[in-house]
């Protein structure tokens, strides 16, 4: 029996699966079970009509290109497509500017391995998006936390945080940001944040990976003009953008794109070619096409009002059932809300009782870089019909309680 | 203005295109160029009816997950189907050591990942294929080639290169081959030389990456036992091996697959979180309906007489335009043939004077990590119709004529 230890890297060696994921295949099969884990889009909003339209089409053989390799930047078309929703957003990129990628996930990919040597920090927020973490982790970055205050990071935390470490003789590159209903702790970055954090990042000299997977779903407590892209403010080329259909047309089609400097995108370009030459050629197309015949933007109003109505029946299961022992902030869009429990009880220690129940989250600990949040938990209200999602927390709420009469 | 290098890690200033990538981009738009680079399949024999026939019953909305988030394994009856296609293989694979990968590249770029540290050897046939160079190059590993013989490659030299990085206190993990109709160089490895390497690298305890997109696609004078992968007489858990549906059904969807040791494939796993989180839903469940409904079986025989046809009408060219200038070994399968020039001839000198006669190839050297084949240049014959061949190959003739009347 070969002992396959001595042939891994260090990172193969270190490589841990992600929580998520893992809660994913423990709870899977149950019949009956209610899951707040996963960030899924809800499929009865998906276009399924127009989709199977848009693929009879591209089909029909015409077009020889459409099952065929296609450029490492991306289809063209799909690429001035991007052009036109950056613009919208108050961005300009041009093709130079631009990648699609196989998911936002490959887009934190690709940072990491063009950014990232093995012991630099990266800069992420308290709590922030595991996916991210998994990307600068498998790059063997040194991930280091700050604070987030209601209006996004917090500027004092993450000064004193980039210098302590540079202090320390640490190389500081980047800090990765979501500044548009935070995955997992809901936030939205405010403003006035915003223009102080670019400010802060050019005088430390940071680049700003900005991820915005969630701006186009805010909520009726907020608008577009709240969900200004940082990168929309940035003169000097310091903001990579990324972004992604999956939240708005479909997850299943992996496509995502990076707006960047020209050189960067240069680079992410040649390091996608190493990853997986390019992304899939008919999905692209799927994509591209769901934007040229506005279903794209038809379907995100529609989008909104969707995921707005969970949220409230989400808030409203959970005041009616958990009020003072839960506690969280309203996320005005997005997809989750990140809840606090007693300080006393572990996130963590009330999965195997919720699977129980046939409800599931995920615990907020992984989030963390730097060991807190083990009371916290993440629920997605994306997914469950409002029916199954007051179900939950109804669920849910009988676990909390019996948790808090054995402590 | 920024200046980004200091902001790159030493693999992202490391980073070098692709040649193929590069040729495609200088030779884009212009109108009657007449291709023998990229190694793309032909659309002509896409089965285009089929596909489409598939994607509408796929996007009929029926069933929920066809355009979700999806397993990082992979959707769960391909990987049946796969253990299936790998049995008429000869290789037995359950879920355990399978896994889905965003093409082979994909593969290729998590065995890279998992199995090799920043000056790691990774072994390599002389020559070899470009992306799986890009892959390991990414990890910052060293490469070293291994001659190859009519055969395959050279099992003395192997062990003695072997050797000599191990006394120099190199680790030397890996070995990548290509048995099955070579990229570039068209070479079958014979079984015996199958079974004597198999035997070598466990005498010297080396993985061995064995990546086989072309095995089914042999023409008359090949047939399928000769073809057998070398993981087939695996009984050590010791080859990684690696196919893809690229090249039998369509590229466009980024569907391959690799079958390994479980406790490796768990790692592969892990990496892929990190890398994409999983490949395309829709593209894995088109791939998987073509191979249920027998659209693949009966697409393989078609593919294998249209190939050898287009290899005959090169061959037949070459020969009479460019007989005792050109020598090249026939490939009995697949899409390349390797052709040596002169020897004060450069490949990469004639492109030039090429793209100005409107046909294009590959220059050699790329594929040759000890710096010679600088007089090949790699024909690719997969993609032009036969009239277009035809002219290509009159083309490319002038082309060395006027190179070998300069000299």
């Amino acid at each position: 029996m070969i002992n396959y230890d001595s042939f891994l890297s260090r990172r193969g060696l270190d490589m841990q699966g992600s929580a998520i994921r893992r809660i994913g295949a423990l709870s899977a099969g149950i019949p009956d079970m209610i899951s707040f884990a996963p960030g899924y889009p809800d499929p009865a909003v998906t276009p399924w009509a127009d989709f199977r339209e848009i693929a009879s089409g591209l089909l029909s053989g015409s077009d020889s290109e459409v099952l065929q390799y296609g450029p490492t930047r991306g289809h063209a078309p799909l690429l001035d497509a991007v052009t036109s929703i950056l613009a919208e957003r108050g961005i300009r990129a041009s093709r130079e500017e631009l990648l699609v990628t196989t998911g936002s996930q490959q887009a934190l990919d690709l940072a990491a391995r063009v950014l990232c040597d093995p012991g630099d920090v990266v800069i992420v927020e308290l709590p922030t998006y595991t996916g991210a973490l998994a990307a600068f982790r498998d790059a063997q970055a040194e991930l280091v936390g700050v604070r987030q205050d209601a209006d996004g990071i917090n500027l004092e935390d993450l000064e004193a945080v980039v210098k302590r470490e540079r202090r320390a003789g640490k190389r500081v590159g980047c800090l990765y940001v979501v500044p548009n209903f935070q995955n997992p702790a809901g936030l939205l970055m405010g403003l006035e944040k915003r223009r102080r954090l670019l400010e802060t990042a050019s005088r430390l000299d940071l680049l700003l990976v900005e991820d915005d997977p969630y701006g186009a779903l805010y909520f009726d407590d907020a608008d577009a003009p709240l969900t200004r892209p940082i990168k929309a403010a940035d003169d000097d080329g310091r903001v990579l953008y990324l972004s992604s259909f999956s939240k708005t047309l479909a997850a299943g089609f992996r496509v995502a794109w990076i707006a960047a400097p020209a050189p960067l995108v240069a680079k992410f370009d040649v390091a996608k070619q190493a990853a997986d030459l390019c992304s899939g050629a008919l999905d692209q197309r799927m994509v591209y096409e769901a934007w040229k015949r506005g279903v794209l933007a038809a379907g995100v109003p529609r989008l909104r009002a969707h995921y707005r109505h969970k949220r409230e029946t989400i808030e409203r299961a959970m005041r009616a059932t958990l009020d003072g022992v839960l506690s969280w902030r309203t996320p005005r869009g997005g997809f989750f809300i990140l809840a606090s429990l007693p300080e006393d009880l572990n996130g963590e220690d009330l999965l195997q009782p919720a699977i129980a129940e046939r409800v599931v989250f995920v615990a907020g600990a992984p989030f963390f870089v730097d060991g807190s949040g083990r009371n916290t938990i993440r629920l997605s209200f994306s997914l469950p019909a409002p029916d199954r999602i007051v179900e939950g927390v109804n669920r849910l709420a009988r676990v909390i309680r019996q948790a808090l009469e054995r402590r």
